[in-house]
């Protein structure tokens, strides 16, 4: 594969799901690092050159650049053991992994940005009204996962795949957003697996 | 392939790009209609043997139960000419469907079912006053998509991909969103290129 280069905010989970899925693999990446809190990814140089978005992650493979950490997540791990062979297995993963996107980060992983980022005193009005909402909807994210590990070790299948590693990375840290993992004992038990495994590595570098 | 059944609400957008994967592919799907208005999603049968969510679509292959869209998409696409064989335009393609998710379906849609479904007096407050931010971010989308294909003639490559049709599913009916597509030429073009289309079905029965 091309050389490899993550430009990234070490403490978001976006950033280290791309990460955790390297080191399963033993892929070397290069790590160029930018602080969302000064804007260092608005400037000039970052809009043109990696991401008119001004967000991060965004994986650089040789002179590509493609954004979207779970697309970036396939990117590495496509045709490795992380990625099922089992038609529907392949397409369940996914089914998790677009399951992280809409309904666990836009809840967890934003609560856990206002808390301990932002700050309480820091949000807007709507920002303030909208914590109720997030916040079931976080926990239905998580009572789902809970209901979905009673039965089994990984999301899918005998073998832990791009689901377990894409939903470990804001799970971990769900307390930062106020969440109370002692509700999901399914979750803590597969969370506890994970961080158990010999390719494991945590968040902050 | 063992039979699919698609439970689905025909007038929804993430139902229809199922249903257009199969279209372009040939691929028969027989399909159980609920009205979500109604609530039967939400019936004891349907949380018992559907999706414990009261969500569709589902996608039903055999026995095995796959909800998530994009992720029904990719099953029934799945080795076919819709998925680019090239490693990075695969997961590029996979970039466009998690855009899609993230960035678009909650503003774009959300904002055409509140008002064509809902109806803008039966909104919550909290709701209300999340409008003015939805269409920033939907406009904000459909600007990146109008960047994006004014040098090209499909999302990824040179062929279309399933990025297109499941962008394809809300992007022509976000009018009803109260968003105005002259604002994005390239983006009408793209709309008209696939409505051409040869296999192209409509969205509504």
């Amino acid at each position: 594969m091309e050389k490899l280069i993550l430009h990234e905010y070490a403490a978001s989970g976006n950033c280290y799901k791309i990460r955790l899925t390297a080191a399963h693999l033993g892929i070397r990446l290069e790590r160029h690092e930018y602080d969302i809190m000064k804007g260092e990814t608005r400037t000039p140089e970052f809009l043109t050159n990696i991401n008119p978005l001004g967000r991060i992650p965004v994986l650089q493979a040789g002179t590509r650049f493609l954004p979207e950490s779970n697309a970036a997540c396939f990117y590495v791990a496509d045709g490795s053991r992380l990625i099922p062979e089992d038609r529907f297995q392949r397409a369940d993963m996914l089914r998790w992994m677009f399951f992280e996107q809409y309904h666990h980060e836009p809840n967890i992983a934003t609560l856990r940005f206002w808390f301990m980022y932002m700050g309480v005193d820091a949000l807007s009005e709507l920002q303030r009204a909208q914590i109720p909402a997030k916040r079931l909807a976080g926990d239905a994210a998580l009572q789902q996962m809970d209901d979905h590990l009673a039965l089994r070790n990984w999301f899918v299948g005998e073998e832990i795949s791009l689901a377990d590693i894409c939903l470990y990375a804001y799970t971990h840290v769900a307390e930062g957003g106020g969440f109370d993992p002692s509700l999901y004992p399914a979750v803590s038990q597969w969370l506890a697996r994970m961080a158990s495994h010999e390719r494991h590595i945590v968040m902050e570098p």
